[in-house]
């Protein structure tokens, strides 16, 4: 029974994501910077897991003895990094009510531009999910290659824990991550130390037992060495998640948020630089059968215990990763929902105050790209990374725009301006620079990103954004041309009242059939009954059981050669309009109300079909008069459950003897 | 907008399964003798494509020497199909209406007999589908192992092309596949006449070029020769079919059906012999690679046109074999659903007087099973045919019973029971004993399949018949329930009014809500106006619009710290039911009625959450009172598309000016 079902649901809530909150309790949902770090900086951390290897791998093709570029190439990396924290810095305390992308566009460059980065980063967001769980999971099945053939299903598996977790709300998320980010941070560092100091005493060996997959198919050339470079910058994906996320800091929000971003981006150069330097040391080479961040593990812990901490720490840390688009996805798609450019539902918080829709959204569609990809991450990653650098680009081009806003202001002159203050500044030349520096430099990475990969999969994501965009204005117009047609305007009009027409809807003559001849009566208005004629024996069954229990109001016959209840329905309907066009037509229709839904889908369920096709139908309004079949049962259960009492829902007692009942 | 999908709709099912059939048309759905051949026979007569090649695998596992053995064998087979078929024919001559195994277990063993015989017959009807596509398109993959990869796709959908053809009606089916089933009989019976021919004349080599993978893991016992046996016996696999189709025969039905079924046997034993003798002739090994039909066919015709010819006859008879079950469930499903152990759904005929459900539902299933198994033949065989030979017992069983009935009559008496009549029939003794030889065969077949593939699969065939048998008593109870729930027994009541107490659900005051208040006025009841207050800022909101516009009637407030409509809802009418026990609660909420599903689901719909929530409360009745949008631009497209006139459904001239719509 519905309530029944509802109560199991809320139950089942209640244990899985945990009793509701209060909308007072909101505010009460935001955390500290070292928990943030852990939520927001998972994503951005995480990719030094593979972020070297990407660089040698490229490297690779040109032949061993070109390794040592990885290094400048990784400074440089480091640079692009700091520029852009430098940058991100500005916007947060530009924004400090939280700056992603898309709204530093949307104030600065425009709604176009503000949608492109916004679809940029949703499809980022959910390729982050789908790349982190799947290099996780690819982590997990190297150990135990007896999971390999359930690869997908532990995928789906940890998308969906996540997605509980999530449900639960940020405060609770972030302290279920903290814990892993930690443990990766300690046991990376504890690495990188031990690394170092074996190579200042001298005692760091070499990677010994790779078997390596040789293939010189290209000579060095600028081109590849750039090539080199911007696959290494996938390390900086997930860097602007803070600034996107400001709003679920602590007071202050700005200066925490700029602090954790500060941290992050330190604890990412160092330990990129240092894992970058230590590859090279020990001559770690990219293969097929063992990761580099393994490699290097095993050189400078042995085969032992930390060696294994270590790959934990690295699969959890991947798992992880997945979580911070988890934090950002529903935030960015309530954003722009309440700009109108994506399903409003997306504004709706949740019975936990988060994004439910957003969350549960984003795992559906990370799950699907899983499913496509078989989990596998060299197929994913293509297709990975272009966004974020489109929206570096975008949100960076924006602050230059801001800067030059600035510069038009007095000494000390302050502008509101949609939510953020711009504020005299008479540093804005080379703040701006670092922006212009900053916006150039994504720019470019952005376009050899595309450029790069575009065959192996980057046109993909070149057609899609686009295509999200479309459905982002046309989301926008819908709305718009919604709201104008249920405005009411300037002019005050008092509704007024129109004649009525009413129909009930018969198909035989039974229990439910007399609740709905009731309710109709106690309506007080004149009705007529209709019965759309299919089967010749029962329609002749029906007007003989009509006139002996119900007796009295017309019964009208609709023909209906072609069996279908809805088209004669229709065109009756339409023969009334016509004869009373300013009429409401009330089609009153009985319907059986069962116990559970597979008991429901024993039976017709006509109004639905009804409602269905006759929704679109001017002035045309329909009534379900339900009559709840099995409410016996359901009482006795009640009454031991609830101890409600029987009064609270009174019982016809019409119902007794047996009689076949023929439709429905 | 509804119509505007429902006619599309109409348009594209009119291109896809031709117009809609008066009821009256019904009876001209009959078929004549040399289509329904085609129709029924093309799942039988199919099965020697495998049959042969089925046997010597099991004697392979023994040695080639004993291939031999496969004559004696096919010959026991050949017996057991006359015995069938002599028995069938018994029961087409019994049952003129349809005497498939359900029927006859109804009559003469009862309910448990006759839902055994109907979830037998149904699994093995899904397994026909499966098991028939998959070996084609095998085939067909064999010939193109380009297509190996979008193997499941081909097969789904070859599926889905069946399901149209069949959803267009038999009489069309019938020409549709009487061309492919004649052109395989054709091409079949052309190779046997030259294999026999090149064989007397003795110039009829033996098979080359075939690699045999041997694994002599057997020696060879009385057991492995039931094995082999039946293994064979999928062979008779269909030849219930006409026996359950006879109602789709022209007049005399019984004769014709009779007739046809001798022809089916006829057919299919010399075929079936012919081939495993020409198999054992031209010494053709089970092989992976190659099919032992298309071994002979190379051998009599050399690997030029001819042997394409057969190829392609073969593939095209195996994927037409799944139209069988396309023509036998849906009759089979409509009986048991009429007997009230199914969805009564399944008794509607569509808009071209077939099983619509049953035919879709049996496309579905069947598209499950080849999407689990990867369309992989060998996985699904272990499954086929334990079921049909199930029935068989228990059909041959029934009518075993029936002759004893027979017995008890004197000369010349006849006695009518549900539908079939028992006549006097002094030969009864020696029919019985036919029946009883059939029933004794079938059962040891029944019992060796389930051993031989036990741990196969046909354990789960073995697990899912008694489920399935649970599920229709279920289906059964719950009808029998309603039924008596429904009825209004003996006492004449006349239906009485009761008081009546109208809420008016309000979320926000637009053009919408002006309908719906109008509407409200229009019944002339007294109202109350009801808004869950989620938000405060809206509420306030709406209080100052309500007071604007309306001007008149309450506004109660119901609070909802959780953000949950439906819960305060609930509450609210409790506490209005126990004001006044024996009231009609009438909610009216408004719905804001799009002219596409997206553009709906764009909105939230509140309605269909009230109409679930609410739908279990006694008493409780709901209207909703539709908004339609983008009507004018609907009305400028019907005119120009149908010509219409607008006072058909008149307009709202509420809605001007601009004013953007927060609700919804």
């Amino acid at each position: 029974m519905a309530t029944d079902t509802v109560d199991n649901k809320k139950n089942i809530f209640d244990r899985l994501i945990g009793p509701p909150l209060e909308t007072a309790a909101a505010p009460h949902q935001s955390i500290g910077k070292v928990p943030a770090l852990a939520v927001f900086a998972s994503d951005a951390l995480s990719s030094v897991a593979y972020a070297t290897e990407e660089i040698l791998v490229i490297l690779a093709m040109a032949g061993s003895m070109y390794f040592g570029l990885s290094i400048p190439i990784a400074i440089s990396i480091a640079v692009l990094l700091v520029i852009l924290t430098i940058s991100y810095r500005q916007t947060i305390f530009a924004y400090p009510s939280g700056g992603g992308a898309y709204i530093v566009a949307r104030d600065n460059l425009g709604e176009l531009a503000a949608l492109t980065a916004g679809s940029a980063l949703m499809t980022d967001y959910i390729l982050t999910v789908a790349v982190s769980i799947s290099s996780g999971v690819a982590q997990i099945v190297s150990a135990f290659p007896a999971l390999s053939h359930v690869k997908i299903e532990i995928a789906l598996a940890l998308i969906m824990v996540m997605t509980i977790i999530n449900l639960r709300g940020v405060k609770e998320s972030s302290t279920a991550f903290a814990i892993p980010t930690y443990f990766f941070l300690g046991t990376a560092f504890l690495m990188l130390g031990t690394g170092l100091w074996r190579w200042a005493t001298g005692d760091l060996g070499i990677v010994t037992g790779v078997d390596v997959a040789q293939n010189l198919t290209q000579s060095i050339t600028v081109f590849l060495i750039l090539r080199a470079f911007s696959s290494g910058c996938t390390a900086l994906t997930g860097v602007e998640a803070i600034s996107n996320g400001i709003s679920a800091f602590k007071e202050p929000k700005a200066k925490n948020a700029a602090a954790t971003m500060t941290a992050m981006s330190a604890i990412l150069m160092t330990m990129f630089i240092g894992i970058t330097l230590l590859a090279h040391q020990v001559q770690a080479m990219p293969s097929e059968t063992e990761t580099v961040i393994s490699q290097i593990a095993r050189t400078v812990f042995g085969s032992g215990t930390m060696y294994i901490v270590m790959v934990v720490a690295t699969t959890t840390i991947l798992i992880m990763a997945a979580n911070t688009s988890f934090a950002d996805f529903p935030r960015l798609a309530a954003l722009q929902a309440a700009d109108g450019f994506l399903p409003r539902q997306l504004t709706y918080r949740g019975s936990r105050l988060v994004f439910s829709w957003g969350i549960v959204g984003l795992a559906a569609l990370a799950s699907l790209l899983v499913v496509i990809f078989n989990a596998s991450v060299s197929a994913l990653i293509p297709l990975y990374a272009v966004g974020v650098f489109l929206s570096f680009t975008i949100s960076q081009a924006g602050m230059v725009v801001r800067w030059h806003k600035v510069s038009k202001l007095k000494e000390g002159e302050e502008i509101e301006s949609r939510g953020s203050t711009l504020v005299y500044d008479k540093q804005w030349r080379w703040r701006q620079a670092i922006n212009i520096v900053g916006a150039t430099a994504t720019a470019i990475v952005t376009v050899i990103f595309a450029v790069t990969k575009f065959s192996q999969g980057a046109w993909f994501i070149l057609l899609l954004i686009p295509t999200l965009i479309w459905a982002f204005f046309g989301t926008h117009r819908h709305y718009q041309r919604v709201a104008n047609q249920l405005s009411l305007g300037e002019l005050d009009i008092k509704p007024h009242n129109s004649p009525l027409q009413t129909i009930l809807l018969v198909d035989n003559v039974h229990a439910g059939t007399l609740r709905l001849v009731n309710f109709a009566r106690s309506l007080g208005n004149p009705w007529k009954a209709v019965h759309v004629a299919v089967d010749p024996e029962r329609t002749a069954e029906l007007l003989k059981k009509w006139n002996e229990r119900i007796g009295f109001g017309e019964l009208v016959l609709l023909e209906s050669p072609y069996r279908s209840i809805t088209e004669p329905l229709r065109d009756y309907i339409h023969q009334l309009q016509d004869e009373n066009p300013d009429a409401f037509i009330h089609l009153l229709a009985g319907q059986l109300a069962m116990p559970s839904f597979w008991e429901q889908a024993l039976h017709r369920n006509t109004n639905l079909l009804i409602d269905l096709v006759l929704r679109d139908m001017d002035r045309v309004v329909v009534t379900s008069v339900p009559y709840q079949i099995g409410l016996r049962d359901e009482y006795a259960r009640r009454l031991t459950l609830e101890g409600t009492t029987l009064k609270e829902e009174a019982l016809e007692t019409e119902t007794d003897a047996t009689e076949t009942e023929t439709s429905e």
